[in-house]
C-alpha cells in the first residue's frame, strides 16, 4: 500500500540515532512535502559527508585529500597545549568558548563501563608519538576535557597517570554551580565540590 | 574550522522538523562514523523520494508513473465507502486498524486558527465531484476521521454541513475513555463524553 521508496526511507532513516520508525515516517512524509531541488540538496548533503576524512593527528574530521584537519593545520595554534576531549562535538562547544588556542585530541565516545576501546588506545598512544616527536617529549599542558561524570573521572585518573612525564601540567574542567545555577536546586554532589573548591 | 561538507550537512538538515541545529550536528558526526555504503543508501532514499507524486483521487502518495495511489486502484476496496483523514499519517495509523475496506481524502495539515487553505477547499471539491461522477451523486457512508479537537470539530461541522446531501450516513469517531485510561486521571471533557455517550 505504501511505495517502495518510502519503505526504503523509513528502512533506512529509522536506524539513525534521534529518529524512531514514527519520526522516520513523519519525516518522509514531510520531506514529500518538499520541491525536487529542497530533496536532491539534502541526499547530496548526505552523500558529500562520505568524502571526509578522520584527521590522524587529533582524529577529529578533516577534509578528504588533506593530510590534517583544519585545526592541526593552523599554524596560529599552539600545539605545545593540547585538550583531550570524547567526542567531536565537545571539541565544538570547547571552540564556541572562543578561549583556546592549543591542539585536541578526540579520545571517541567511552564505554559506558568505562573500558577502553582498543581505539581509544591507540589514540593516547598517537598523542605519546606527537609529545615526543614533536615536542621534544614534554607538552605545556594537557587539558582534560572530559564530562563531570564517574566515567569521565574514571578515565582522566588513568590519562594524569599515563601522561604524567609528558606534560609540564595536567589540569582538569573545574567542577561547581552552573552559571545561573541555584543553591537550593543543586544536587548535593554539585554542591559539595563547588564548597570544597570555594575560593 | 568545520569542513564545508558539515556545514552544509548541518544547514540543510537543521531546518526540517525533528532536527534543530544541535542534533543535526550530532548526526552528522554519527553519520561520518559509517561506512561509505550506508551513507549512499541513506542519500539514494532521500533522493527517490521525488519520485513519488500525489493521488489525484485522494491525495494519498503514489508511486510515479502511476494514475492513482495503491489504496484508490485497489479493485477490493469499496468506493462507496469515504474516510476523511488530515495527514498521510492518520491514514496509516487507520490502515493498521485492519477494519476499514473503504476509500480515503487526505485534506492536508489543517491551520492552528482552523481557517481553510485553498488547498482544502479543492481536495473537498474533488470528492464532491468524486462522487457525484463515480457514485452517482451519494456515498454510502463517510467516516470524518479527524483529531478530537477544537479544530477536528469544527472542520468536521462544515464538512458535515457541505456532504449532507452527497453521503447517507456521515459519521465521526466516537470519544471516551482511551483502552487504558483510568476515570481517576481522565480530564473533564474526555469524561463528560465517555458519560454522554455511556451505553
Amino acid at each position: 500500500m505504501i511505495p517502495d521508496e518510502i519503505k526504503q526511507f523509513i528502512d533506512a532513516f529509522s536506524r539513525l540515532p534521534l529518529l524512531g520508525p514514527r519520526q522516520a515516517t513523519r519525516l518522509a512524509f514531510y520531506l514529500l512535502g518538499l520541491d525536487k531541488t529542497s530533496l536532491q540538496d539534502l541526499s547530496s548533503a548526505l552523500k558529500n559527508l562520505a568524502s571526509l576524512g578522520v584527521c590522524e593527528r587529533c582524529f577529529f574530521v578533516k577534509v578528504g585529500g588533506q593530510k590534517y584537519c583544519g585545526l592541526c593545520s593552523d599554524p596560529k595554534r599552539n600545539s605545545r597545549n593540547i585538550a583531550i576531549v570524547e567526542k567531536e562535538t565537545d571539541l565544538l562547544t570547547f571552540e564556541k568558548m572562543n578561549k583556546w588556542n592549543g591542539h585536541y585530541l578526540v579520545l571517541g565516545k567511552l564505554a559506558e563501563r568505562g573500558i577502553w576501546e582498543q581505539n581509544q588506545k591507540t589514540r593516547l598512544e598517537k598523542l605519546k608519538e606527537r609529545i615526543i616527536g614533536e615536542l621534544g617529549g614534554s607538552a605545556d599542558e594537557i587539558v582534560i576535557a572530559l564530562n563531570a561524570t564517574s566515567i569521565g573521572d574514571f578515565t582522566a585518573d588513568i590519562i594524569r597517570e599515563e601522561f604524567k612525564t609528558l606534560s609540564k601540567k595536567i589540569t582538569r574542567l573545574s567542577r561547581g554551580l552552573p552559571t545561573g545555577g541555584e543553591v537550593e536546586f543543586a544536587d548535593e554532589t554539585t554542591l559539595l565540590h563547588s564548597f570544597e573548591k570555594r575560593s
